[in-house]
C-alpha cells in the first residue's frame, strides 16, 4: 500500500465514515455492513467499499464491518489516535463559541491556547466557569513565540477577513501545518500548508443555486 | 444554455469565485483576469474560464472580467441578487454566534426566525442590545406553522447530533428545501432536499491525515 498516493476525494470522506461508525458505536452496535453504513452516509455501498480496500482488508463478506476494529483502524490511518492540541486565533463570539465546543475532544482534538489582538480580552478566562479549564486568552503578539514552545501544528482561525492574510503568515513562521479557516477570504500558503474552509454563506449559496422559489 | 445539467462541482465553485470578486469590489478593484482571480482562489485560471463559459460570456480577451458585472451575473445564477431569508434551529452558544453573524446579510442572507426547545430560552432576544433587532427565540413546537406562513426555505441546523435527524424530518414537513447542518451527524432527507454539512472536526481530521509530527 502506498497511502501517499491515496486521491484527496477519498480521505475526504473516510472523517464521514468515522463519524457515522462512532455514531453506531454510541448506541451499541458492533457490527456493520457497507450497504448500512451507506444508507447512513449517503454514500454508495461499492464505493465505501473501493475507499476503504486502498487502507486494507477490514470487512468479511456475509458478516460485515467489526464496528470497533474498523474504527480503531480509521482513527490511526487519520493520525486522530492520538489527541491532537489545536490553537484558536480570533476570540470573538465565534471563537468563544469553538472553544468551549466540548464535541471536538472526543474526536482528537484539544483546544490549547486561545489568542486575540485585544488588550481588553487579553488574561481573560475562556470559560465563565473557571473551574471548567485554565484557558484565558493570550496576547496575538506573543503567538510565534508560544507555538513554537508547544507541538501544536493546527490552528482555528476565527479573526475578521482583513485580518486573516497577516495572521496566516505568523502562524506559518510559527511551525502551524493545518489551519481551519472560519473567516470569509481565501488564504494564500506555501505548498506544504493544508486550509480547510468553513463558510456557511457558501454553503447557503450553493444551496440556493438549487432551490426554486 | 441547460443550467440544469452543470456539475455540481462547478456550482460548488462559484460561491468562492464570488466572495473573491467582492473583495476585489471592496478595495475599489473594478477589473481582473481569470489568472489574478485564480491565483486568489486557488484555482487554475483554465478552470475559471471553463467553469464560467458554463453560464455566459463575461471577459473579454485581453481586457479580463469587468468586476461589477461578473458580480451581478454570479449573484443572479446564485439566486442571490435578491435575499433570502433563513431560519435557525437550536440556540445555543452556537446557534447565537450564527444569528448575531453580520456577515449573511451583504452576502444574501438574513436571519428571519430562531427556534429552541428549552422553555428558559424561548422569548429571549437574540441580541443583547435590544435596538438591534426584534429577533427573538420562538418555541420550537410551532416551528410547521411559523414556517409554512412563511416563505423561508433554507434552514441552518445547531442542535444536538441526537436531535437533529428529528427536526430535519420537521423542517422538511414545514416545506425546508436546504438545510445547512452544523449537528455532527448525516441526515436522511428526501431526494429534493439539499444538505450542506458544516462539521470543523471533519475539516480538522482531513487536515491531520497530510500532517507529519
Amino acid at each position: 500500500m502506498n497511502l501517499d498516493n491515496v486521491p484527496d476525494i477519498i480521505v475526504s470522506r473516510l472523517p464521514v465514515y468515522l463519524r457515522a461508525l462512532e455514531r453506531m458505536y454510541d448506541h451499541a452496535i458492533m457490527t456493520t455492513s457497507s450497504q448500512e453504513l451507506g444508507e447512513k452516509v449517503g454514500i454508495s455501498a461499492a464505493q465505501i467499499r473501493k475507499d476503504l480496500s486502498q487502507f486494507g482488508e477490514f470487512g468479511k463478506q456475509g458478516t460485515g464491518y467489526h464496528i470497533p476494529f474498523l474504527i480503531e483502524h480509521l482513527r490511526r490511518i487519520l493520525h486522530v489516535d492520538h489527541p491532537w492540541n489545536v490553537v484558536i486565533v480570533g476570540m470573538g463570539e465565534l471563537g468563544h463559541a469553538i472553544a468551549r465546543y466540548q464535541g471536538f475532544s472526543v474526536r482528537g482534538f484539544r483546544v490549547a491556547m486561545c489568542f486575540d489582538s485585544d488588550p481588553t480580552k487579553i488574561g481573560r478566562p475562556v470559560f465563565n466557569d473557571l473551574k471548567m479549564s485554565g484557558l484565558s486568552i493570550q496576547d496575538e503578539k506573543n503567538l510565534v513565540e508560544a507555538l513554537r514552545g508547544s507541538n501544536i501544528k493546527m490552528a482555528m482561525l476565527c479573526v475578521p477577513a482583513s485580518a486573516a492574510q497577516a495572521v496566516t503568515d505568523v502562524l506559518v513562521e510559527a511551525g502551524i501545518k493545518g489551519i481551519l479557516n472560519y473567516a470569509p477570504v481565501n488564504l494564500v500558503t506555501p505548498r506544504d500548508i493544508r486550509v480547510q474552509y468553513i463558510d456557511p454563506t457558501v454553503g447557503l449559496q450553493r444551496m440556493a443555486y438549487y432551490i426554486k422559489e
